[in-house]
């Protein structure tokens, strides 16, 4: 009944994510492009804003005929018209001209700055007095100082945030080509796990892990696809996992968290051809007893049965291999510093993982730890983040300032 | 063509939206709900787990057959059987008696604690040497441990996380009552604007703010429908203010940068019955001309033309008011804290918003202004988060502890 497995260090196993490559790209609409991946580079297709532009409400001058000008010796200006937005203006400034232009007006021939309406004075339809000089370039844009034509502007798996769509859609890019949302087959597996419709019966739960996993892989960027619960079985499980190896690109399965259903998993993929099995056994906690095996050119896991060790593997450990896969170079989970409000022990040799709550008291962060038993659900929605006990420490002093990766 | 407003300050700004009320509630699918916001509390259905269950692969046991067990001198007990997963066990469990159970079975009757597998020899088929003591409760979870039936376990206006998905699964809700998301409309407004998919022609540059509005909204819980570009003439912009106040539950208008545009805006919404103009100048930076009006129950905003100006005005003061009509109580932004890596200075009397990177040197996370005119889209994209520059404030030292609203 008892296992024995050579257990890997996390580092070790998350750098096996270099084994696996990214998955095909597809073409978008920019409205539906939020928060995915891009597959190429984006390039500025003409300058932008592409003209020289007024930042401003008030008169497009040369700058020279302001030079000097003050409160106690104005410049007069005359003025030759009014800039309409979004046309080429029609007659060129001289100096000691002006042409009224609003905020994002194209700046006409001859002028190379923009004065404040607020630093004039009508004297009357034709004449302005100015109060205050400006030099060349003061309250406009240049016709490329966003981007120059042919600039590279975004890279190839960069994550698309509200800014990056705003400068596809000033390069004019209605359709974005990005990396496919990986497809991840999750599996969940015992017999004393039933669909979340059912009533348990004694001895028996719902099967909160396929709907937790299937959220975590969403939130992540994938596209979960819940095969349901799987019977201890070897013919039961050698069937769901082929099926759902063949359809996805990436599978994790979860829920037998005795040695008997572990062994099973590993029964299971040692029979699948082109197999291998990259790891049994990581040092974090909780999450040891996790299995890594690669088939063919995707990544099979073996999560543990408890949902709160199954999310935590998920994310300190899968999350990097699937934002690999989905075209993301570097994995950017979000970290707060905090101190933390009590200590905490911990055991040499594996990376432990503690729920924390953050609370704010005197613009001072605390991290305090959540307690109850590690395998309950509630501790997780109790908690705001995760802190990593490091593998060489015994522990955190109450007061040490730590770094929490946001849940 | 000068115009002036009585600037409200931020707090002030901010503290309207007590008076938007949260938008209707739908019942979706469990897997279509992660990052929705709940509309009424859970209760438990019934004791989670529901029956008293091992946390370990061991022996089922009465404690205090194993009492002074040790190496030198080992309690010997009779095995009864084994526990199957997901049934209720048949045998009773007596003093000197034990059962083989996995991880996650249900304990039998007698027993009140599992010895690890570990801590045992077989001896043979029936005996089973114990090495170690286990004290009542010890390597198991109670039937209510994580919810006593009838428990409150998430409250409305909770948004689910992954974790959250996993409670409402062990509750068995396979459907979830949660806030609609918030219909936005969003109209660009600009003679010089043109949409995405041309190609400008000087003086004119493409709708940058309705696809990044667009992508805001989508961002923060909303669901925008984007109008297009409306002509600067009062007849065009009445008509789409109209019809996009009718279809959706607030409105956001952004483009004509100009007063002149401004000042169309707020003669449009003098026009509509029942509007309140609330706010018109806000003293933030970027952002000041932002107009906010009650149009019905609607918030109708004005938000400044340039892009960048528009994305704070969105992040800083819109999208409170968008989370409290998705039925979040409380707005959260992420903030982390960093160093500023050099001085910046700012006026008193408004919070100025600056555009950092973070940059992490020797276990320190800095702050780093991003250089460039502020209207530049490509300042966003370079950044990643915002900080506030308080209005009693001159400026702030290099070094200074900041803290820094991601983007």
């Amino acid at each position: 009944m008892k296992a024995f497995f050579k257990v890997t260090d996390l580092e070790t196993m998350v750098s096996l994510k270099a084994g696996f490559e990214p998955v095909e790209s597809e073409t978008i609409s920019l409205n539906e492009a939020l928060g995915r991946i891009l597959a190429a580079d984006l390039k500025a297709d003409q300058d932008l804003p592409g003209f020289d532009r007024s930042t401003m409400d008030g008169y497009a001058v040369a700058a020279s005929s302001t030079f000097g000008a003050s409160e106690a010796n104005p410049a007069y200006l005359n003025i030759t018209g009014a800039v309409q937005m979004g046309k080429t203006p029609e007659s060129r400034i001289g100096p000691g001209q002006a042409a009224r232009i609003a905020t994002g007006g194209m700046l006409p021939e001859g002028a190379d700055s923009v004065v404040m309406v607020e630093h004039t004075d009508a004297i009357d339809e034709d004449t302005i007095e100015v109060y205050c000089s400006v030099v060349p370039g003061q309250h406009t844009v240049a016709r490329d100082e966003d981007a120059a034509a042919g600039q590279t502007l975004l890279t190839s798996g960069t994550c698309l945030r509200p800014q990056e769509i705003g400068i596809l859609a000033a390069c004019g890019q209605t359709r974005v080509n990005v990396f496919c949302k990986p497809k991840v087959g999750i599996i969940s597996s015992g017999d004393e796990i039933i669909p979340i419709s059912s009533r348990p019966a004694p001895g028996q739960v719902r099967d909160i892990n396929g709907h937790t996993l299937s959220a975590l892989v969403l939130q992540s960027g994938g596209r979960p696809a819940h095969y349901g619960v799987a019977a201890d079985s070897f013919q039961a499980l050698e069937s769901v996992c082929r099926k759902a190896l063949s359809e996805n690109d990436m599978v994790i399965i979860s829920g037998g968290s005795s040695v008997g259903a572990r062994d099973l998993t590993l029964d299971v993929l040692k029979k699948i051809p082109q197999s291998h099995i990259l790891v049994h056994g990581v040092s974090i906690r909780p999450g040891k007893p996790t299995i890594l095996a690669r088939c063919e050119n995707k990544a099979f896991w073996g999560l543990p049965g408890h949902v709160t060790s199954a999310m935590i593997v998920f994310l300190i450990v899968v999350r990097p291999f699937l934002e690999k896969i989905a075209g993301r170079p570097e994995s950017k989970s979000v970290t707060v510093h905090a101190r933390l409000s009590r200590n905490i022990a911990s055991a040499q040799g594996r990376v432990d993982y503690v729920r924390v709550r953050l609370v704010e008291k005197q613009n001072t962060l605390w991290a305090e730890p959540v307690l109850g038993a590690s395998g309950l659900i509630r501790t997780m929605v109790a908690a705001d983040g995760l802190i990593a006990v490091d593998l060489n420490s015994e522990g955190l002093d109450q007061g040490a300032m730590v770094k929490v990766q946001l849940l």
